[in-house]
């Protein structure tokens, strides 16, 4: 295993510190439990934004509380689900008066601890709500879920609501804008070679020098089928095509174009994924509008790329141009 | 060779086509010979700045150009020098008529043909100035460079004085200040894995699973030694230790640490290597007053950091914070 990290068990306590190191005007930074809040947290009377999930996705989610963005984010070891005491502190350390809102990617145990964190939240008198992506087209159920996995839509979800949440709205109407979101947007993945958990310290799973794995998951769960190595063109058609029929998506649809690195892929090959991403939707009558290309969300050093779809009307549009400020996604500020 | 392309061939061409698509707003991509320039250009009375270089390290130069930072950049093939021809078309499509400044790295090749580009754009009545960065602190002399190679230190070269030519600083300012970077700025770099240039379509060079190259070139040139693995800490101590004794610098000193991906290491890895770093610099008395932190000046899928040190001084601080609005770096705007 060849990583820059000392023991594999302080990896994520490590980076923590690294990014308390780096960000203290945007964020602050909480051990035992874990969890990263903005730096102004609580805003009062703003609907606090939580996610969080295993590490090993960053930027995601650490590296998007800031304004405009999550209030909190609760990252667990590599690759596995935080606590539900992490999400309950989080969730009382962004409480402005206004509620909070989970946005819960769907694995089992980010599901279960984030439904456990809610309930006690409730009974501290918080009012929270709770909203499931599931965007990931390839698969249903997976190797750590039931349904559809949550994957690159989370990154979006993440920027329109918080602004949404920035701009004043209520609870209620940012979990309706979440759910909306969650439901005119689809993803899908693939993997050119597997990653190392650090604690694990052998790759996740074996991928010949000729196969490439088709739909996988963001912590190399199996997809819908591995196949030999195709040009980057064919493979940008094997990843639109399921993604475009399921919604169904239609002839003068907008849509942002999310174009994501699992880690590993770079920017020079996005471009390449992007181009012709953006013709094979030309000729569908899909319009890009917006779009977002690099590395959002990883699976650690894997090779792949996952392309994400989402359907935006005027006011989507409007929230996603609102400004950001946080270490992963900047601008306006 | 498990990359996301096409052709090997066509790999820069098809990168600049997805440039062209996703960034309208930011910058015009010209073809044959290659070059990128802000969508404004060329902007009157202003300085303009031009680099280039081998593709294969991106964001650098094409995801820098924009309002705030460089006018033009010129793409070589993967790992290869631009020609002359590029880097005189993209001179002239910036020239606003107060001169261009070239920024240089230190590589025989972009060196040799920036200068007869500098001397035919002057034929053509162009003012021109060119600085030549030489930051990595690893060698002297190396696979393709006489002297000291130029390397992260480009990349806050870029912020800085193209934040001095926005605000309307003359061509000589503009090229003093670069100079002056040069002069205060140290880099070195490492790597744990091997790149593979698409159109060699085999690894650079071997790297044992075990072994890891210390001072190495952003093209996978050797580098000072090859020794066994060892943890992060001590990994950012032997960057760090060669920086900070090169210059030197000296207790109060004010710095912009700048930790970079080589492309395949994660982020989480990176706030390891920064959290060190400060801790290193802190107890020199060194103090970090800004920072980046990600994959700025790459070599393609290549797994390992570079730490670049950048001794500042209140005007070079106001520069950096200036708004930058590019594809690679992006803030105030």
């Amino acid at each position: 295993m060849k990583k820059l990290i000392n023991k594999p068990e302080d990896v994520v306590k490590e980076e923590l510190k690294g990014i308390e190191l780096a960000h203290a005007d945007l964020v602050k930074v909480y051990y035992d439990p874990d969890f990263i809040v903005r730096a102004d947290a609580p805003v009062q009377g703003k609907v606090g934004l939580v996610s969080g999930g295993g590490s090993g996705h960053e930027p995601m989610h650490g590296g998007f509380v800031g304004k405009g963005m999550l209030d909190a984010a609760c990252p667990g070891a590599v690759f596995t689900s935080p606590t539900p005491d992490q999400m309950l502190e989080a969730t009382k350390a962004v409480d402005g008066g206004a509620g909070v809102l989970h946005i819960v990617k769907n694995y089992t145990g980010d599901v279960m601890n984030f439904e456990m964190a809610a309930d006690m939240a409730r009974a501290e008198g918080i009012e929270v709500e709770s909203v499931i992506v599931d965007d990931d087209v390839a698969v249903e159920d997976s190797t750590w879920t039931a349904g559809r996995r949550g994957v690159g839509l989370t990154v979006l979800m993440e920027k329109i609501v918080g602004a949404a949440a920035e701009e004043g709205r209520s609870l209620k109407e940012c979990a309706d804008l979440a759910r909306k979101i969650n439901g005119q947007g689809r993803s899908m993945g693939m993997a050119l070679t597997s990653c190392t958990v650090p604690h694990v310290g052998k790759p996740s799973f074996d991928l010949p020098e000729d196969e490439m794995e088709i739909g996988i998951g963001i912590h190399g769960e199996p997809g819908r089928h591995r196949i030999p190595l195709e040009p980057a063109d064919k493979i940008t058609e094997m990843l639109i095509e399921p993604i475009v029929t399921d919604l169904p998506y239609k002839e003068g649809d907008e849509v942002v174009l999310f174009v994501n690195s699992m880690g590993g892929t770079p920017l020079i090959e996005l471009y390449i994924v992007y181009a012709k991403a953006v013709e094979l939707l030309a000729a569908k009558g899909i319009k890009v509008v917006r779009h977002l290309i690099g590395p959002y969300i990883t699976s650690l050093e894997m090779a792949g790329t996952s392309i994400t779809l989402l359907k935006v009307d005027e006011e989507m549009l409007k929230l996603w141009d609102a400004p950001v400020k946080t270490a992963g996604m900047r601008w306006g500020i």
